[in-house]
């Protein structure tokens, strides 16, 4: 999927939602765990239930090899059965990837192709050399860790050089001198409202991926206040606001309408923008 | 293993030797392509030829990554061979994760629980919360990433704060307060040998792991002139330049001759600091 198609896709189901299959053996229905691969049922039923408002599917790949061999069949299945039957919405393996450039190949072919994932999501510590060798899949879209939800993400991202900046800011101002940087779209975190501004000045065309609305507490508003930009250019996450808004037999049901909730904030924000 | 069985393993074999099993199919030897399964056969001949030269093992997770389930299946088989039969051998998920605090756990959950590894590698970029949930495992090692070895590790690792400290510095320095640090080892590039004197007064006790001996350049004495501790301190990784010291049915043994020339090497520096 290219970058028009992907933007073709906001506008037609007026969201600019990403679904995290982000699938626990302990918090699924426990009725899904009498089939025979509890996981992929569950990441099944989600999908039928929300594919028409969302735009992109994130399963992390840690929850996948959390159960080993099996896990990688669940992960497998899961990306089949959303290329099959719904080849509009964008994939992303969440797999936050990176090594030497031998090896960095490696990664790559793995996800975009023996899984033919649309994207992955890469971490910038090693350099240029780490990453390019997943900017070489021209026709998929490399997604670099920026400034990350979490705590932590504070430790080392927002550290300042001797001219005033970030290293998350030179994150964004190297990555776009390596080779197929047009292929680059960059994680920032919902709970970094604040930074968008900035942010946007680096890059004011590629997307961004926003993990970190719902249960992490980032808001929806806030971050497209700053973050939109004439193409649109943010998928939204959310993982465990979506898919255990019920532990019980209407998980499918109910991850439709958190998604609705979701979809309708997102269309009322679109149409306020044209 | 503990710290003083590792130390306690060196000093037998008066090595401090890691094979990185990074097992590419089109480099093996053609013969092997014909068993079930050729990069766990592979594996297996390898090590029962260099076991006693090695104290540590360390496949990188891309090589199997990229061959979808079949690798898991090999690398699965790969770690319990190597815990079954040598159980004294460090084992080394070279895996460079990384991700917020639950989803970190999964991956720690992975390869500690699961494959049973002594260690795995994760990539600082995340912070404190995303390496915690490794080293919440406190009877396996977290190995984090500091100085890498390839060209663009020196992109974001060595650059300034307002202080004139460097990244790489400021995650050592950083590492050393968070919970349960005694179970951290660190990755230093063969490659960077001017650093290793730095590092060293910031982490004088932990074992560095050492990749980028051979194929990439770097230089084994040079490495132990500065890097060498009172428990030795140093694992230094050889991978290609051992296993694909033969591309033909001579692998195994060739593989040997190329272990015992560089644990020769250092059993020659080991008596010499005694």
């Amino acid at each position: 999927m290219n970058k028009s198609q992907l933007v073709e896709q906001i506008k037609i189901k007026k969201s600019f939602l990403c679904v995290g299959l982000d699938v626990d053996l302990e918090k699924i229905p426990p009725h899904l765990l009498k089939s025979e691969d509890p996981i992929f049922e569950f990441n099944k039923q989600i999908i039928d239930a929300t594919h028409d408002l969302v735009v992109a599917y994130k399963p992390n790949t840690a929850f996948y090899e959390a159960y080993g061999i099996k896990g990688w069949e669940s992960l497998e299945k899961t990306i089949d059965y959303i290329n099959k039957n719904y080849p509009e919405v964008f994939t992303i393996a969440d797999a936050k990837r990176g090594d030497i450039g031998n090896t960095s190949t490696r990664y790559a072919k793995a996800f975009f192709d023996d899984m033919q994932f649309d994207s992955v999501t890469v971490a910038p510590y090693m350099g240029s050399d780490s990453v390019e060798p997943f900017l070489a899949f021209t026709d998929k879209f490399t997604i670099l860790l920026v400034l990350t939800s979490n705590k932590g993400g504070l430790d080392f991202q927002v550290l300042k050089d001797e001219n005033g900046v970030t290293l998350y800011e030179k994150v964004l101002q190297e990555s776009k001198s390596w080779k197929n940087s047009e292929q680059l779209m960059y994680v920032v975190g919902a709970t970094r409202p604040e930074y968008f501004k900035k942010i946007r000045k680096i890059i004011p065309d590629s997307f961004i991926l926003v993990p970190g609305v719902g249960a992490q507490g980032g808001s929806l508003q806030e971050v497209c206040k700053y973050g939109l930009n004439k193409e649109i250019g943010l998928l939204i996450n959310s993982s465990r606001g979506i898919i255990y808004a019920s532990s019980d037999k209407d998980f499918a049901v109910k991850a439709r309408e958190k998604s609705l909730e979701l979809q309708k904030e997102m269309g009322t924000i679109l149409s306020s923008i044209k």
